[in-house]
């Protein structure tokens, strides 16, 4: 089977700068939803459309596996289709989808897929509720698909059809081609509709069969920002719903946003208000507590994160605690049992087993040992404002308050740094290093006193 | 054009001391958006009644172009009306509005006061799927208005219609002054009601007719906390779905906040659950992170605000990448592409462009130049305990780690301040200064263990 | 009355290693909110059959009021209450609740216990809008209930009942003891169904009356996480109404977590997505910013939390300021008008009136006087690595930024500290008192430059 994705749409309603299929759902392109699906059916080729900012939607998509075709100027769905005929060969099918329809199932298309054949048209059909401004599917006594009437041309008893049409069919290739060349744009909008096959189809004793989807969602289009809104809650939703299926423990279902892929373990948790990004697995028993953002993580068993906290590109080992309002950005690694309290900020460290930073830090290009205690207000001065250097901390140090590590520096196994410590020079294993002026009281001092504006 | 506003209701149910017209509707009170509405129609007089808390009613809201009239006792909205009477003008018309009917809206006012006139009251009647409770709008055969009965004074019949009366009306003053002048309190609470004149006028054959709310919630009146929340999310949700209109993309219209006026240039972005108060104008591209709270800002293209920070009477340039966490206070004027990274709080202070504050640092009534480094755990000391002073860091200085910046204090052009030193005086320009105390070890010294409790 | 609880399934769908009814609602497992419910009707005797993590389960709630009886192996609901037979007597009423119907009322069952009586079992009946699956209450044509068909066994004419079995009863033990030993497991399951003692009620004339519930979400179990996120947010959304109920103004009522018990004084206001966990008290006037969590708190009037703001384990008196980015941890006691800022942690402290900590700080096992000032920045080194130890500060101090308070150690009155001192020895009252080396700056130092990788 071969796929062609209409995606030359502008989009004008969007009233954006960037091209209608590249506004995203979940963080990521719609027509990127409608790439991975067509992917997953085991598409022989796919062939994506593209018009109206082409360049940038090719820019943003393209990959080996795909052709593209570009349709300029825009004359219509069936146009469009027509561009596409030059990668598709006649002896194959055709599945022609949507770039701006983004949450179509691969169920619901295999369905449709098996439905069609070499002598059968297969199109999918949703029954909505209200089928105002859809091409209405009339069909004779027997339940065959005669034709597709638009809703400006259906008498009432047509319109009370609720059974619409969606655009999306499966068509062989040498038919469509065909029918194709024939289309005609003696219409008010001058256009070649794909929809017209449908009767070319019923003329030629073609059968045309109908496949309904899923779900009437899967069959929904975006043209403009409401749109988009409630295709993006209803795929959260979706993913919500499969969390749940699989065991995950969801506060609310309607406040978890997921833009890439979460995978659980058993017995996770996961609280109101939070947000993952890109690639995040949970070991099992992992606590997320109340708005926190994690993107791209592998976080193991028993690890709880608090809330408010933000980790971005981290790996963390088992039963850590980490937050409230913990940061740990790109290249953090941490240990088993390692607690990282509020107000801490890691970056591109590796911190071993047991070892704490429990608040006001912010650890840089550090590699710190087993069992240290990296005090309140540490800060390893990673940058000499044009190059950054690594900080070692080995196991067992104890970091006072408020110290400075100017790296490149390595504190010893075992060592101790006295609070508000400056560490220029490496400190020696198991040995207090401190650098500290003498604490004087200047008698007699008056505390200065509001002075008029 | 006049406009009467019953604001006199205590609103015992809201279980407040506020007087029920100065609860809040996206930050402001009830009475406050009834009279931006009324301001906005071009009334030539606005007349607000008040009674119950009176006084911190008119405190609250009293502009020049508002007349106050008390109602005490309260004997009913017809009462309440009579009032306003000495501030009306015979030769106008008077429309009739609520102070705890918030969300009532222009469009359906400009459409009720067109359909008035010199021998024509027009009332707002509204259609509802459940009308228990409200007055019946009884129509004669050819559909004009009769009466308006009362829920418990209602036939079998009356109960059935579902146009109800919504208070809200229009009548030529001198008719007005006439019939409520003859309002009768012969009823179960003694008292006078608005809604009688409409017999008085069709008795007299004036014309009665009925205009329609664009939308069933512009009529609801709020006399509980929970109407108050209902009215609330549909007030976000109308200003959600204005954004969308504009092509503002909003990860869920669910869970935005206004309250205030909210501005938004091409491609911007607004991730869940973010709270805006105030005035807030945001430029082209501009991406607000998930869980923001931003109060009057104006914020310059490109700038990118990531989650969890808090924004209040701050200017950014174009840009700019700030947060997560990052919080700036009243007087923060950012250039372009300044950075602010977590736990930084600004206040009071200029960063020119290019200049970066990345992480855990204290900026406050300071002038910073462009391409300045504020290193990890920088403060401002800008209070002596009685009065505060300047910080001036002039163009490329880098400030190392940990530094107190001890105000009025200037860092010359191009200067480097070595990590954790305490700066007094002021620091020369392209030299490196620094107060730092010698690093040593005391060879020998033991940890102190556990104590026994 | 007796109340028997069944709560030995396992909850397979769950896919959980936890029991069923450990499962949490509003952070307590929901055989916790059933056994409130039963001690609330002042019940004379509550056995639990347990059985699947029986002893898991045993283990987490068991109280001297409890009995329990173990079911293994599991051979339907009859067979369940068989098991709890032993702890009833015979002159009583008893009361069948479930474990995985965590939202029965008091209310309801007060009612469903007073329809009940020793010639009389009362049961709980619901009508749904779609009963599929459920067993249907047949009634004769005076409206006695007659039997009970179960949904498979259902002609057209009984599906079309909608009022359906809770499988919620009271009846006499004497006839329930007899009742349940005639129990027959001839069915496909091979189970006894607790059901079919409505039959034998019915066959020895004894009169079977039924119970309607307030709500149909009472009545509900749960039997994956789907369900148990469907009562979370029907539970959460019965706590925001008794709130606004109440007078609390909620900025959204779908977009609050109360998870244990909130009570609010008059003009409390709640903004979006805030968590309350334990017990927690606001005074009158006390508005919690968006985004709070809090968790074990009594906050005086007039205190304002600002966003962001984690507080646990907490008293504040009246009038503080809290936040945003607050943290105040177990042991934390503010008195009247203190301020604690951004990013400022509190943990096991006493702050007196009128003190501030604005910014950027750690107060460990600290006592604080009035009208101190904590610079931003300070730290108590509260942990030597080993033990911990109290700081003392006295009225009136002003604590420069930056600086370390090496416990234990005391601040006397009217004490001021220099920005950036380690305080290793007490500070006198009255006295400045600081450590600070020189200030030097180190003429024709040359700055770093970017090195090549």
């Amino acid at each position: 089977m071969q796929v062609v994705v209409l995606a030359a749409g502008q989009g004008k309603r969007m009233r954006s700068v960037l091209p209608k299929v590249l506004q995203p759902i979940a963080g990521r392109p719609m027509l990127a939803h409608v790439l991975d699906t067509a992917r997953a059916l085991g598409s022989d080729r796919i062939c994506v459309v593209h018009g109206h900012g082409g360049e940038a939607v090719r820019d943003a998509l393209d990959a080996p596996d795909l052709a593209w075709a570009l349709q300029s100027p825009q004359l219509g769905t069936g146009h469009a289709v027509q561009q596409a005929l030059p990668h598709l060969d006649d002896g194959q099918m055709a599945l022609v989808l949507y770039g701006d329809v983004p949450l179509i199932g691969q169920d619901t298309l295999r369905r449709l897929v098996d439905a069609a054949g070499a002598d059968r048209l297969a199109l999918l059909t949703v029954a909505l509720d209200d089928p105002t401004g859809y091409g209405r599917i009339v069909r004779d006594a027997a339940g065959q698909v005669q034709r597709i009437v638009e809703h400006k041309d259906a008498s009432e008893a047509e319109r009370a059809i609720r059974e619409v049409n969606t655009g999306i069919l499966v068509a062989p290739v040498a038919r469509l081609r065909d029918w194709l060349g024939r289309l005609r744009n003696d219409n008010a909008q001058q256009e070649y509709y794909l929809t017209d096959i449908i009767a070319m189809a019923v003329d030629e004793a073609v059968a045309v069969v109908a496949a309904q989807p899923d779900r009437v969602i899967e069959t929904l289009g975006v043209n403009n920002k409401l749109q988009l809104a409630e295709l993006e809650r209803a795929w959260q939703r979706q993913q919500a719903d499969a969390l749940l299926e699989a065991g995950v423990t969801l506060i609310d279902p309607a406040r978890i946003d997921i833009r890439g892929h979460l995978s659980c373990a058993r017995d996770v948790q996961i609280d109101v208000n939070c947000v993952f990004e890109g690639t995040v697995e949970l070991g099992e028993g992992v606590h997320i507590g109340a708005n926190c953002v994690i993107r791209n993580a592998r976080i193991a068993a028993g690890t709880r994160i608090q809330p408010f906290s933000h980790i971005e590109d981290t790996c963390m080992g088992e039963g850590c605690v980490i937050g409230p309002y913990a940061r740990t950005r790109p290249g953090t690694e941490l240990g088993n049992d390692v607690h990282l309290g509020n107000f801490v900020e890691v970056k591109n460290s590796r911190i071993a087993n047991h070892s704490k930073a429990n608040h006001l830090a912010y650890v840089g290009d550090a590699d710190i040992g087993e069992r240290v205690n990296v005090g309140a207000g540490t800060i390893t001065c990673n940058y000499d404002g044009a190059n950054k250097f690594r900080t070692v901390i080995e196991d067992d140090v104890f970091i006072g308050s408020d110290t400075q590590l100017v790296a490149p520096v390595r504190v010893g196994k075992g060592a101790t740094l006295g609070a508000g410590t400056t560490l220029t020079k490496d400190a020696p294993a198991g040995e207090l290093t401190v650098s500290r002026s003498k604490q004087i009281t200047i008698t007699g001092w008056k505390r200065p006193v509001k002075q008029p504006k």
